[in-house]
């Protein structure tokens, strides 16, 4: 079937049910960023292929929204489909919400699989029908009747993380995650985040696309853990290992059924954010809930001392793995046949050969020429060219490591490239650096910092439409508050910044048509001085790439930055030259030389 | 009466009432930033006259809350009364709160003047004495009890601003604020803040220091203006505009009383921030309280291009004034006795030769020396000293013109002063020419945009214990919300910069027992160049005063920032120029010379 017949089986399905509109997001029942193949119904239904959307469909139109990341890729994707492309945030463009509430009917039925919509934004459509004397209807999984050949639901096996990448055990941190329940007066606390599941029992799995996450629900206790997941995927070793820290294992789909027998005079703690809408309303009214944001995810984005200690070192293999590649690409573009994907998969070579690669943390993204311009491009073989000089191929792409995640965007100049290319390149390269050179009282949200990124673009006019970084998750979620750079304030994105924090700092510039640069360190957030004013912190870059020396302009950086980047690339040969040999070492000195 | 006389006659009142604690804000019944003397019961009763603080009596001790800006001159103050300092936001320093919450006994009685006091945070200590099973009296002012020879309420005659100053009619701005009251549903709106009051009907008075306000309280209903007020202080051409506006007259304390009698089927908007506790406990229950931020108060921050002309004019005839004084300083201080308070009210004789001059806009500060490093100094007849050689005269004054209200800073050194001094003036004049120099995309709050501003300061690990801007109002309050500039969100200061908001830019340097530097600038935000990136936004200075170049050491500013410098003192001559004699000229020409 194309897309037009699905939407139109989809709509038959809904006159069936008596729906006007259907609202499918892209979710699985955990509000998980990436989803397992059997969750992907958005995409299903639309044809569109990016991370991040909502597809809504009534009688006569069917309509996507997407946020600045996926505008260019999504009109693409949506040709032909009948699908309109709504772009988030460009102005005249009503949300979702306001665009059902200026056009439902009066007494309209609003549908929805209850499982993959969060608590508040459920509600929110609750609401919404309510105003126009209607209802909504959450029971139904309308893609999932439609979609014949749905894969299964992921069986890959658990493992167990070390203490020595995580560096606190599993019933150390439930002791702290227990401490937060007795202070809100919790009997017990339900999750339904993998991430935080995973990060509470020091285990992972393969259940999703590079995140290595376990499908699993819990409910914490005061002495057990309940877990619902399918039981085949654990070894008796970690079974054993779970049993010792009170775990008490559950069939994956339980919990909607065994959270309805919680009785009386239980004090529930529930993240509504996190939390999906068809669970919570199973939840009996009996049971006191106590609705605050889930105590792991501040938690586990401040790494301990071990992790910290790991994460250095992954950093340092990935780039010790994107200097070869570096030094492969400049060297051979001209040489061999070069593309997107194959320059992709090297620099994953690359990675391989340093040891304890367990996957890409991300879905790669691989860009030459104009494709660069897509912020999160994904080259498939239809797109797929092959690299010649006078373009800039640009690699945004993780490892995980048992180390931790990486998270590196670079760009390259392959041959000789414009002026204005090179103008853009030192732009961003400034950007970059000062915000990887912040230096803060404590309390700042990255909201007060972003500004140091921004101001380069702002100052000519320009600016990136894309958050400057986010959170990085040790082989957890890529993306993981709740910090991160923003100029302005996004729910879960504005904690203050805190010792052991990990935040990408990646400022980039997209000429529609012509071409794309991105930079992206990732920053470990440390503290320094205390004195009469405070206590300091400040930002250190710990990723350690050249930035393309042959797209510098070094006429177009001020003294003060010029120092920053030398600084930076001495850094980098420093960290990075122990791991190569004498021909990498001299090539390295060259294009990490001061300008 | 010396204060702990005052403080124990308090203690028998609290015993009559068998209070165990009473609280005494600094506050009038209106949310006033200035109290006329009637209110100044907190200054009576702690001898602290800091325009900012909170005092609590108990049985046994007297406390004092106050800010960063006060810490010096509190500590100097209390001195000898037994009241006991807590320094707002210093590490391990309870809030007035927390302090509440810890240490008042069981079944406790606290008790405060229920109309100095916003609803907010009346609810709050009626949380706090019910946790304790006990309960709040809010119906009796203690220290007016105790005060003998309290004055007079103010009895000061009402003036209009004409047309040609404020750019909008009453009768507009009624029309504009009745539009909200329709989207909330709100058939009347309350109002008690005096700033809205009279931006709204056009009138100023002279009942509160500084503040050219009229003590009133209004209720906007679809058809009229319940206005209560003293009515002696209405010209008969006054009261005949306002009555052509819909107003009517009622005694000023008739609203407590009047409001009992609304109906059902009432709703009103009200602003729980604003309103007093005492007047929201007397709103009949059967009325639907809309609780919202007041409308006017986004309306009166935006400046009409009417109120932008006339700023523009008031901030140009206070530079000339203060480069007049500028150079009388420079020239006689070491010939004439000059003393902080004479040299404050030598600024003040030059700003009225300018014409349209009513008053100071706030309480001026003007401190020699270590005087310089108490933030809110403000010289005494005990403190006066006499200027010489080797310090700096800072001067923090306003004036309240026609035109506008204005605030400005600026240092000043007297002879040679050291290297250190040198560097620390640099550092203050680089901070504020940077965010005078802000460009930035529509949306940003000032939260986003401080730290160009504190970065020179915090990459010393230097920083200044206060906000860098605040809103200016027209002839209302000097600090006016919604919007400016901090490295923390405070609520009701994170409003998006909006075009036609004017904002100080004052970072200072404080070195307690040596010198203090302060440099401010009013800054207008503009609407720059819109393109596919969106609006564009930047800063306009628009005080025009040298910043002393007698003080700058140009080999500690990079060239853009030295480029910042030249640019802006060359502006400052072509703005006060044409406005000098020959000689002043010259001398002008001087301390705006290029470096």
């Amino acid at each position: 079937m194309n897309i037009p017949e699905r939407i139109a089986e989809l709509r038959e399905q809904m006159k069936d049910c008596g729906m006007d509109a259907y609202i499918v997001p892209t979710a699985d029942f955990h509000q998980s960023e990436y989803v397992g193949e059997y969750f992907k119904c958005r995409e299903y239904i639309t044809g569109f292929t990016g991370s991040a959307g909502t597809a809504l469909i009534t009688g006569e139109h069917a309509y996507l929204w997407t946020d600045g990341r996926y505008f260019i890729q999504a009109a693409k994707q949506l040709e032909g489909t009948t699908v309109e492309l709504m772009k988030m945030g460009e102005p005249g463009v009503p949300t979702l919400r306001e665009f059902l509430k200026e056009n439902l009917p009066e007494g309209c039925v609003l549908g929805f699989d209850g499982r993959t919509v969060a608590v508040g934004e459920g509600r929110a459509y609750e609401k919404i029908a309510s105003e126009k004397h209607g209802k909504i209807v959450y029971s139904e999984d309308l893609v999932g009747r439609v979609w014949k050949d749905r894969p299964e639901l992921s069986r890959e096996p658990v493992f167990a993380l070390d203490l020595k990448y995580t560096g606190e055990t599993a019933a150390s941190k439930l002791g702290r995650v227990r401490s937060e329940m007795e202070k809100y007066g919790a009997t017990s606390h339900v999750l339904t985040t993998l991430d935080d599941i995973c990060w509470l029992l020091n285990i992972r799995g393969n259940d999703v696309a590079y995140s290595p996450l376990v499908l699993s629900y819990a409910v914490i206790t005061e002495n057990s853990v309940e877990l619902y997941m399918d039981e085949k995927k654990l070894s008796s070793e970690i079974r054993s290992s779970l049993e010792a820290d009170g775990v008490v294992l559950h069939p994956y789909n339980a919990i909607y059924e065994e959270i309805k027998e919680m009785g009386e005079g239980e004090a529930l703690l529930l993240d509504p954010d996190r939390l999906n809408y068809a669970l919570y309303y199973n939840i009996p009214e009996k049971v006191k809930k106590i609705e605050a944001r889930n105590p792991e995810i501040l938690f586990k984005s401040i790494k301990n001392k071990t992790e910290i200690e790991n994460i250095r070192k992954a950093e340092i293999k990935d780039s010790v793995a994107h200097v070869k590649f570096m030094k492969w690409l400049k060297e051979n573009y001209d040489k061999e046949v070069i593309t997107e994907m194959s320059a992709s998969d090297k620099l994953d070579e690359f990675r391989a050969e340093q040891g304890n690669f367990i996957r890409p943390s991300f879905s790669p993204i691989s860009s030459y020429g104009e494709h660069g311009a897509i912020v999160h491009y994904s080259s498939t073989p239809e797109t797929n060219v092959q690299l010649k000089a006078g373009g800039f191929l640009m690699t945004d792409t993780g490892a995980g490591f048992y180390e931790g995640s990486t998270d590196i965007t670079r760009t390259y100049a392959l041959g000789e490239v414009t002026p204005l290319m090179k103008e853009h390149f030192t732009l961003v390269a400034v950007s970059n650096l000062r915000l990887g050179d912040a230096k803060f009282l404590k309390g700042c949200s990255g909201v007060a910092l972003d500004i140091l990124a921004r101001k380069p673009f702002w100052d000519r006019g320009l600016n990136f439409n894309h958050g400057t970084g986010h959170g990085v998750g040790y082989l957890l979620n890529i993306h993981e508050g709740p910090a991160g750079f923003r100029w302005k304030e996004r729910p879960g994105e504005a904690d203050p910044l805190e010792a052991g924090m990990v935040i990408t700092d990646e400022p980039g510039i997209y000429i529609e048509g012509s071409h794309g640069i991105r930079l992206e360190n990732e920053l470990l957030i440390c503290e320094g001085e205390q004195n009469e004013y405070g206590q300091f912190m400040y930002t250190e870059p710990i990723t350690y790439v050249p930035m393309d020396l042959d797209a510098i302009d070094p006429q177009q950086m001020s003294a003060e930055d010029r120092k920053l980047l030398n600084s930076y690339h001495k850094k980098v040969y420093e960290m990075v030259s122990p791991y190569l040999d004498e021909d990498e070492k001299e090539w390295l000195k060259t294009y990490t030389r001061e300008i």
